[in-house]
């Protein structure tokens, strides 16, 4: 980057008087650039955009000014650790857009704005030009050039101001060549003072998280049913057993529902049953009981001591421990006793449990956000994810924030990330569209997504642009999930492995994070409750025991899945995606989906052909964009998955996927080159 | 409009402790309402929109809040006069979007926002609801609603409240079916405080105008040309008289070039020469000499009291005379002896004339925006326009105000509207898209366009749905002028009488203000300066003398045009244009351009069919949406220019127009109906 001059905006001794004369409000009245359609921006900067760490952020905005004077701008940027701010230059597109870029290198809030001021020796300098070539007398016009000289000079270090010098002398000489000298241009952009710079009038921040924020691969599972054992209930130490498996596995966020001492009162038996039977060890999500609250382990989960070991172990693996966290209560959480005005109380003494009418669940008092204490509410929740984050978490799982106050989530995620940017928030909102953008706009670093019920190529494709093209790709992290605890959808009912093979692949490849819930995912376990899209005989309400090694289990393929993702950058994050034509027949196949995602430099293309029909094998001509690819010739599309090589060639090329073999191709596209002795390969 | 309760955002103890415990920020933590993406805003509240006296404002934003409680919103608005803020109620649309409107009635600024908060009451109702029918025990439920009315009736004044005590009393008794009394929630939707209230974090606003602002029929002359007698300068006097025609030919606003002494060094002659012979007249645009600058009169025209008795006469044809403001000074204007720091000096000590190299304007001196005076200079251009107020003149017409500062428009029409806002201001930019519509934004009412270079369908047609259907019709007034003293385009060169016809339908039709340049135009004026747009022996340059009684004038044309303006409320505003599709041999005829504009209610609806090709006639099938527009079995189509009917019936009707007789339609549609008797007719 080009060093470039200070800004001034004013410095006058009329500002003074302008206040006298009925001109206070305007401040310089001789700023006479206007900049104006800032983008990114998000609700007139009410929010924050999200990057990570290492990113670009191109900045756009519309600039002009009265007259036809030549205009220069600048994105005006500062770090969370800069006290000054930083320049970058911006070029002209068309139209009066102009178009500027800074890097992110530091985790928490970036500021930005533009700036803009009239170039007064570009203006000069292309109407001399003009003036030259149409033969003119241009003596006084050298003059006014040799001023702006030497006010630049003036502003200069002493090398700098020497070289000046000598144009200036020149153009007093009359030299109108020197005028148009390259070096002389590079000197008065760093230091002709930019008189009359204007800003724009509001300030935009981004909001610059770790990269793992966007590309992340997470892996649920319930630490009560680790334990190699049948019959004994797991246990941390279990879970740091079952380690090498999750990182065999390639995940590298394992998430845990609440380890917190589960209520007794109100408990829920096997199958959501209303009553649970002595020794049913009740649903992790009701939280609370005469063993503690949110604060707590659930002692037959182990000690701190053993959390803080699994803390420790995984992160030798690369894997982050996550932490679910739901603002709910027990009726035996100690806050029921120590703080009643934290929940609603009813006419009849008793407190509102939660319900949906006619549903009532008796098990879990929800939190009341218009306490007349909120205050103590906020500061108590937020101390359950500091109490957490001491113990080394720093990667959280929401349940249910759509019913917690937004309110509260802008100040508790504000101020949790101002101290500790590194954290990662995850929202758990099944919800309307707005309501989870919502969350994402006021903290919310990723997102559960409609993907779960999204299974049509079309249905698929909308959601993917949405996502990746429309205003969400600056503040909403997607997070495709194939299933939870809580979601088993209809496609699985049959059991078809090509169903859960081309769920994760869709998950893996579709967007940059991903999670599955296992080792239920990875065995296939497809059964639900009767008329509802839940596993039968849930982990929610009980124990179970899962043999790893079972033949057939996609352990090996969902492995895979995260070797490619972490071994191609492309896959690393979202907005590259496109979708290609496939047909069949010459109409396009509703069953085949294509979409590539590639970096900048197209040194990493990657294209997916998922089938998505589980019956039967469909075969169709998919279209590539092989000029704008570079690709001439013959180019390879190499499948990760299998290691098939195939030889392509020009815009359509024939792809056929069957599902009892492998519904997916992950193929990476290599282009034909040579090398230095003439041999040819693909690279 | 029902009564609506009064919000509260606070009122609690709990603030001042807030802001002890780091809360401050936060303010009411119990406000769960959540208000984005309000519309109209533009540019995130910067800039006003725009409407006229009368007009409806439609508000519509995203709400929400957590969990599942019913929320209400309302449209928050305050007009230039009032004291207090009016709330309007809002609907729930699809997907969280919620709409409401208020009408302005008032001239000046108005001020709107949205509010939201919990409906405690429907929340309440519509959980007893579904508590009722899954025959639940609904007895606290009952005193938790009886509290609710009581809280109600508390604030309501007497009868309301013992109206509301009685169904307090019956909920207490255990009456369910009390809860569900439609005057009861109408009572409490009164009466219930809103507790917590949220507020949309910017106030908005509307810059109301008076309805000329949007419709108006603009007609410029030059006072010089208006004399009886050719040879002999024209005068106020004679413009007076000249007023019968301008009222015949239905124009609302006369506009006058500039009416000031025209300086006399380096004035231009005829045709633009450089030098002018002895007695040649001058541009009016070179504003100033020893007679005075741009508070005086050119002596020729006339005294004050000859204007005063103009504004006055043109009143009495309800016509209002248009000045035209330009800010530029001839060298010898009073301002550059009088004022030289407004001004840019050159080191020579010459004074800079207007440039755009090569090109000079020696005749014009611009004024420095970068004058150590800019204070100075902006509070003399402003006493300009109120020198010129106080002499009677609302509408103003200024040249090219895209080469003064933004700061300085903003500013200026900001002050002069508060004081005066039935000020009208029609901006002379002919430049870039984002400079018209940056002026505009900045306190232009109107502006010119590109119309004059839109000939052919499509880009007609694109241009008016970007005006219309953008963001532009919040802000941007269109003036559609045909032909203007700098503007001849090459459409015209040819002198046929069918383009003059379709230029002026055009410019009268697709937009609500228009205007014409005469007599030149309905005289029929095309011969062009070799090379460029511009009337060969322009009026600008000298004086003419024009026989307005000339056979074959479009003097009963336009006045026709101008009186079907009137009579339609259809054609005085711009946003409901629509464009239909015209077919010949079942492919869109690109000569024919159809589009309609219709009043809200369908009571007026009006159809121009223009055949765009000045040699041939044109036939084809014009689709009209009829169902849609309730048209069943036959309908006919009235051409108001001719007062030809047809009988139109269905979706497709044939038209056919021939550009040597008349080669445009303006079709009002009339319905079918049937009076009392059975009679039947079309209305």
């Amino acid at each position: 980057m080009p060093p470039m001059a200070k800004s001034t905006t004013a410095g006058t001794l009329q500002e003074a008087s302008a206040a006298l004369n009925g001109l206070a409000d305007v401040g310089e009245g001789r700023q006479r650039v206007v900049i104006e359609r800032v983008t990114p921006e998000l609700d007139g900067g009410r929010f924050p955009i999200k990057r990570v760490v290492g990113d670009t952020v191109v900045v756009e905005c519309d600039a002009f000014a009265d007259g036809h004077d030549v205009i220069a701008c600048a994105v005006r940027y500062r770090g969370p650790g800069d006290t000054e701010w930083r320049d970058a230059p911006m070029e002209p597109l068309a139209n009066d857009r102009w178009r500027g870029q800074f890097t992110v290198d530091t985790l928490g809030r970036y500021r930005y704005t533009v700036i803009g001021w009239m170039d007064r020796f570009a203006t000069w300098e292309h109407q001399l030009h003009k003036r030259v070539e149409a033969g003119q007398d241009v003596a006084v016009d050298l003059l006014i050039g040799a001023e702006l000289v030497a006010e630049a000079a003036a502003q200069a270090p002493a090398p700098e101001a020497a070289a000046l010098h000598a144009y200036e002398q020149a153009l007093r000489a009359g030299d109108a060549q020197a005028a148009f000298a390259p070096d002389l241009a590079a000197r008065m952009a760093a230091h002709l003072p930019r008189r009359y710079a204007s800003s724009y009038e509001r300030e935009l921040q981004v909001e610059v998280n770790r990269p793992l924020a966007r590309f992340s691969s997470w892996y649920e599972l319930f630490p009560r049913s680790a334990s190699p054992e049948p019959g004994r209930h797991g246990t941390f130490r279990d879970v740091i057993a079952r380690l090498p498996y999750v990182a065999e596995l390639g995940f590298d966020i394992l998430y845990l529902p609440p380890i917190h001492p589960i209520g007794r009162e109100f408990r829920k038996g096997k199958n959501n049953s209303v009553v649970a039977q002595p020794g049913e060890p009740g649903s992790p999500w009701a939280i609370g009981s005469v063993e503690g609250g949110h604060k707590s382990i659930h002692p037959q989960l182990g000690t701190l001591e053993d959390f803080h070991a699994l803390v420790a172990a995984a992160k030798s693996y690369g894997i982050e421990i996550a932490l679910d966290i739901a603002f709910q209560c027990a009726p035996d959480h100690p806050y029921v006793k120590e703080r009643p005005e934290w929940f609603r109380a009813r006419p009849d003494g008793s407190i509102q449990y939660a319900e949906n009418p006619p549903k009532k669940y008796q098990d879990i008092y929800p939190f009341d956000f218009e306490s007349r204490d909120w205050q103590g509410l906020w500061k108590e929740l937020k101390s359950i994810f500091e109490y957490w984050i001491a113990q080394g978490v720093t990667v959280f799982r929401v349940d249910n924030p759509h019913t917690k106050s937004f309110r509260f989530w802008e100040w508790c995620i504000g101020e949790l990330k101002q101290a500790h940017p590194e954290l990662i928030f995850l929202s758990e909102a099944f919800t309307r569209p707005k309501v989870m953008y919502g969350l994402a706009k006021r903290g919310f670093t990723q997102s559960y997504t409609y993907f779960t019920w999204r299974t049509y190529k079309w249905e698929l494709t909308q959601y993917l642009l949405e996502l990746t093209q429309g205003e969400p790709r600056e503040f909403f992290g997607p997070n495709f999930w194939p299933n939870t605890p809580d979601i088993l959808t209809p496609q699985f009912y049959g059991g078809q492995r090509s169903v859960f093979l081309t769920r994760a692949a869709l998950a893996a490849t579709l967007t940059a994070s991903w999670g599955l819930y296992g080792p239920v995912y990875e065995l296939m376990q497809h059964v639900p409750v009767q008329g509802r899209e839940e596993y039968i005989d849930s982990e929610k309400y009980e124990i179970h025991h899962w043999n790893l090694e079972q033949p057939g289990s996609l352990r090996p393929f969902i492995a895979r899945l995260n070797r490619i993702r972490r071994e191609h950058p492309a896959l690393q994050r979202n907005e590259s995606i496109r979708f290609h034509r496939v047909d069949t027949n010459f109409a396009e196949n509703e069953q085949l989906i294509a979409y590539s995602k590639a970096t900048p430099d197209l040194s990493d293309i990657i294209l997916v052909v998922v089938n998505l029909d589980p019956n039967a094998t469909q075969a169709g001509w998919v279209q590539m964009p092989a000029a704008e690819w570079g690709l001439e010739g013959d180019y390879q599309a190499h499948d990760l998955l299998t290691d098939a090589r195939y030889t392509w060639r020009g815009e359509f090329n024939y792809v056929e996927l069957n599902p009892q073999a492998m519904p997916v191709h992950i193929l990476r596209i290599r282009r034909r080159v040579r090398d230095a002795s003439g041999f040819e390969y693909f690279a």
